[in-house]
């Protein structure tokens, strides 16, 4: 099968993989109907995490080609998403509903790589959602969004105690911010404050719910936020950025006893402790538990509620990857879906 | 009147100091029933954090003395404890449950001094909470551990969500420590590791509610953790020591998604961004508002239900307060009450 493999930071290729077939009992072998390139897969690109001849991609959908012995709850034919993290979704640790740190947890990027034609996914059983139905194509965009962009960004929504009456402060614009911005509006939000200094993507955010914009950044950002919060900092913010500069812009943000929650963070973000205990804020961070939201995010885009999808403002075919990384390292693109 | 003055690191006097007065008319002077001496006060001694001729102590119960004009909930001749952050108890922070981010908070440490015959306490109203009558002798020192570390471990254990069904670890064994091994215990927690190396805070450990002993350290101790907790790790952690070590130690001890609860941190302590993310857990730290807790914690001393007052390990008078911190300092003593 073609697949999409990073030699080395920059250098992205796209070429012959060996099929995936089933190795487990409870794997499953699927065909992608979509994949597409995650903001953290700049990381590597960007030479800021170690990459050598790795296959990339975590995000997918897809149909089930085949099943292991003892995969019980999917079929043949299953429409299917899941998360970026394997999970048996059985555990103790799943069913307090942190499935990222599931006790048979394996990242889909480390050993897998979606952004081919097929991929095998272990702990089917736990780690795929089957789709009511076959999905129409317009509906493919949204729905693989799901697998980790929207529930990335619900969870940060979800971890910030985004709700009814609170005034959320979204740090990033990229496809998590925007997503979290979606999600806190749907979670009942008052006031939804996107941090961003991007024309295109103030739009976006102003279309997901963002009712106020701060373009500024660090002391002067949160000087900002507190101006707009009579002073005491957002209730809930949201950090989908992960550099230094933004996790303390983020905790700053924060009132004393509100929720941030954190999505990403990069190799070299370094808290100093004495700032994190003067705050006094709930922090709630890793990575996303998507699987959790999966049931409810499908829900919602099968009614045409929510329409994570227009996100994707690059659709290029597999076999153009490369120009896909760099479309997003340049920043011209906010996330690109690449078509099989 | 008297009162203790660290000079510089090590440096530790008692001298006369100007009596309290009114400034402002949310004030009141209280006279002093005891006070004692707190782990935090042993970073200065230590030269850890900056001192220079500065009045100490942060902890407090006495009789109110006098009141400013607009003082409406207390009365000359009420016996009050009060927290070691001022709270005006109304802004919406403070109702919120976070009084030490109270928009009128005040370190009592940093301006007051309560190692001392008397104090002024501002925004009294807010601040004090009178006791249901006058204390017999035998109930002062519980009611003086209310005022900081009983309220502090009660924060810690609440933070870490320690309840029913929960396993709850506690790094260090320290008064504060201690008081949130009680806290848990009252709580409701099915078992109670406290990571202790120290026989004699061991016993109290187990005498306050501890099930388990942990005496290993840093990796060894998270691994002992989790040997004790099927390999998952605990559900709620207490962090109450405050070095880079201990602090590591926490995290790694909570499992995904539990609960981290932490009420100091040294001016060293730097948290690996990276090692925070990928533990996946919720954390809640900062001066504990101790103020929230204030009125049941009073109750359930005055009920005779806690006996906090038992981490005081030595008593001696105020003059001979260098002694108290040297004691504290070598280990000699877990807590100093000072008697007036």
């Amino acid at each position: 099968m073609r697949g999409v493999v990073m030699y080395a930071p920059g250098d992205v290729r796209v070429e012959e993989r060996e099929d995936p077939r089933i190795i487990e009992p409870t794997d499953a072998v699927i065909r992608l109907a979509a994949t597409c390139i995650c903001g953290s897969d700049l990381w590597p690109y960007r030479g800021i995490e170690p990459v050598d001849h790795t296959p990339m991609g975590h995000e997918y959908v897809g149909v089930v080609e085949e099943i292991g012995s003892e995969v019980k709850n999917l079929k043949v034919g299953d429409f299917v998403v899941g998360s970026f993290v394997i999970s048996d979704n059985t555990c103790e640790i799943c069913q307090s509903g942190f499935q990222s740190k599931c006790v048979h947890a394996e990242f889909v990027a480390a050993t897998i790589g979606t952004q081919a034609e097929k991929a095998r996914i272990p702990q089917a059983d736990g780690t795929l959602v089957p789709t009511p139905g076959q999905p129409t194509p317009d509906m493919i965009p949204h729905l693989l969004a799901a697998s980790d962009v929207l529930g990335t960004g619900w969870f940060a929504a979800v971890a910030a105690k985004a709700g009814p009456g609170k005034t959320v402060a979204v740090v990033g614009d990229g496809a998590v911010g925007l997503m979290a911005i979606l999600a806190a509006k749907q979670l009942g939000a008052e006031r939804i404050i996107a941090m961003s200094r991007h024309p295109e993507r103030q739009k976006l955010a102003r279309y997901y719910g963002a009712t106020d914009i701060v373009e500024e950044r660090g002391e002067a950002g949160i000087e900002k936020i507190k101006e707009l919060t009579g002073g005491l900092g957002a209730h809930s913010v949201v950090e989908a950025v992960g550099t230094q500069e933004s996790f303390m812009q983020a905790v700053g943000a924060t009132r004393g006893g509100g929720h941030l929650g954190y999505v990403g963070v990069n190799y070299e973000v370094s808290i100093p402790g004495i700032q994190m205990f003067f705050a006094g804020i709930h922090a709630l961070g890793g990575p996303a538990p998507v699987r959790r939201f999966l049931p409810e995010l499908i829900q919602l885009i099968w009614e045409g509620k929510i329409d994570p999808g227009k996100v994707f403002d690059l659709t290029l075919p597999l076999e153009e990857a490369a120009e896909g990384y760099k479309a997003m390292d340049e920043r011209r693109a906010t996330k690109v879906l690449l078509t099989l």
